[in-house]
């Protein structure tokens, strides 16, 4: 069986409140061997008293080696097996311009691409057009109508935009029409199975209406068409935990990523302080709050070590403001590492601290990543922290008698 | 490859001798956050001295936040995969009041309830009937006849009795007749399956006769069926280690998981040190000697953190008797934790230590939750722990070439 299953199985209600704080990238990596990592260099005074009284451990989020990107980092904190659970490309793109996919949507990345008068692709990105040029191209491609058909076109970012085709009957296994050379005219849209044919049609006609619309543009006159992606089915987070789920975030793929299973987007806030605001708003009315913030992720991205640690120090300072609320159970931790000496995501484990009932305490005192190594939790996949909640809150029964 | 089936083709046989003790719901909490566990608190110089030769880590009975009733929690602890080897209620009842089941047994957990003139339950619990009223009620069912089949009837408490069918053609697919409910009466049994058609009929006729045999009692002038079950099919010590294997316990439901996996139960042991007696008066008839030891867990169930750590104690004071034997290889560890706290079992994870030939120390000074989160066996599941067993004892070949 399972883990999903005998959660789905065992799970028990009550009125316990348990916090997932998501500090993005929160594990980071010493400059000089042995030195601190972010997370050590910063002063955590409110986490290092969790730390105390609460249980430390590490996860790893998909695998040893694996470096997940926020899709199935997140997916594995909400305990879906990112391994199973895969979310297709454009799915995950839509998602990331927070568009909340339903059962009949499909979505497509788009690049604009340069053709030349025989319809050759000269450029595959469309001279890397800045996203003032290409917004309102894409939002123009709105005017494409196709009968029985919904369509949606959301900007991204320079030549990306992103499509979604909803409709009866749309499967979601077409091939990429990216040809991956200049020279040659984009792909026809092609099915790999019979449920897919009617999107592949469709995808063709939005790529003809679509370049009659872009006619003239001197860089962004044609466009490719990749990674269509439905949504995925993810059980709901009602479903298998029995818990009604609040996300607090301020961007969008987060936001989607939470809504995707089954989460309600509480809120608008903008910052980590509203973000707490909207959380303390919410309280009565949620069993359980993910709470995401970005910025450790940002800094790290940056590769500016010492701005991530003040990133990580903003969010140290709001615990008090979480434990006011006196959850249940608080979890702290991050979807990934994104070291700032890496300048990118990583593999490596991340720091994870529970705090609240039935805990066992253990050696540790402060929150970082050599401490964790002592921690009571020890190294586990990631998709494993929610079960440790439910657990921890009272939620989870007793498996066979 | 499953690991069972790993170590099955890779087993070697020899006259090593492998000690279990299980100190049952072994693993507890601090009262305080920082305070020592039970464990920690009880003195326990014979385990300490085994700490510093042996080496210590942690076992999760099934997976994260997952907390293991006795019979999934000694299955790992066996070896067997607990997720894929499930005992169903009626065979572990079965087993919990002693019952050997065979093959072409399916056990039954019955309730006592109480029937109104129109055979509407009134009471799912027959009043909560004390056993010493029960129990003559449930022998009385023993005249229960159904032509070709043997019937089994065991009184468990209060309102539980439970029912072996003994016969051809049983299947154990059947559902509750617990309509969950008063004012109605209680279900016909319901076959899920074609193979548990006969067992359906006969559970019919055996509630028929019950209720004839009951009529005019007061309380207990009905019944309900739940949790038809077989055995579940375990390959048996002998075949998956090639280990002789005995089970020396006072409880029923032990010596009854023990049989399950093909041990053989020695001595009528009534106490710890009887059960000393009886692991060297077999010492020369066995490889593998399963050991329990109940009162860690009783006292934890009380929340009696006091007792608990005493009872460890008395553990503990038997070690030197079973060193004396000279072990090959010695394991001490639980099937779960019971902490004092939570008056109960829980998920968090169980100290392990192993002595013996080819151990690798470790840095641990003592036997306790937090020294064992430095030990050199990390924390892994529990049915990873016959493995290592095994393997110490030299019973395991090496895995190609």
């Amino acid at each position: 069986m399972e883990i999903q299953q005998l959660v789905r199985e065992l799970k028990i209600k009550n009125d316990s409140k348990i916090v997932l704080l998501v500090a993005d990238g929160l594990g980071g990596l010493p400059l000089e061997p042995g030195g601190p990592t972010e997370l050590e260099a910063a002063k955590t005074p409110n986490l290092d008293a969790l730390a105390k009284i609460g249980t430390l451990g590490n996860s790893i989020p998909i695998l040893p080696g694996i470096t997940p990107g926020s899709g199935p980092g997140h997916l594995g904190l909400f305990g879906y097996d990112p391994l199973k659970f895969l979310i297709g490309r454009g799915a995950l793109e839509a998602t990331g311009v927070g568009f909340n996919l339903g059962p009949k949507d499909v979505a497509v990345r788009c690049n604009f691409v340069t053709l030349d008068a025989a319809g050759n692709i000269t450029d595959r990105r469309a001279g890397r057009i800045p996203s003032e040029e290409s917004a309102p191209l894409a939002i123009k491609l709105r005017e494409i109508k196709i009968s029985g058909i919904e369509i949606f076109v959301e900007p991204v970012k320079e030549h990306r935009f992103c499509v979604i085709f909803r409709g009866e009957g749309l499967g979601g296994s077409v091939a990429d029409t990216d040809p991956q050379k200049t020279g040659v005219p984009p792909l026809d849209p092609h099915a790999h199975n019979a449920e897919s044919q009617k999107t592949a049609e469709i995808a063709k006609q939005f790529v003809a209406q679509a370049e009659k619309l872009l006619k003239g543009q001197p860089k962004a006159n044609g466009l490719t068409l990749r990674g269509f992606a439905k949504a995925p089915a993810l059980p709901s987070y009602e479903d298998v935990y029995g818990l009604k789920a609040a996300a607090i975030a301020v961007y969008p793929m987060y936001k989607g990523l939470a809504q995707l299973v089954g989460m309600d987007l509480v809120g608008k806030p903008t910052t980590l302080a509203e973000e707490i605001d909207v959380l303390a708003k919410a309280w009565n009315d949620y069993d359980f709050f993910f709470v995401h913030f970005k910025y450790t992720d940002s800094r790290g991205e940056d590769g500016n070590f010492a701005e991530k640690a003040k990133m990580i120090e903003q969010f140290d300072a709001v615990v008090p403001r979480v434990m006011a609320l006196n959850p249940t159970v608080l979890a702290v931790t991050g979807d990934h590492s994104t070291p700032a000496k890496m300048k990118g995501h990583s593999w490596h484990a991340v720091p994870v601290l529970i705090a609240g009932q039935n805990v066992r305490t253990d050696a540790c005192q402060s929150f970082g990543e050599t401490e964790c190594l002592k921690g009571g939790l020890g190294q586990f996949q990631a998709m494993y922290l929610m079960p440790l909640l439910l657990a921890h809150a009272d939620r989870l029964g007793k498996f066979g008698a």
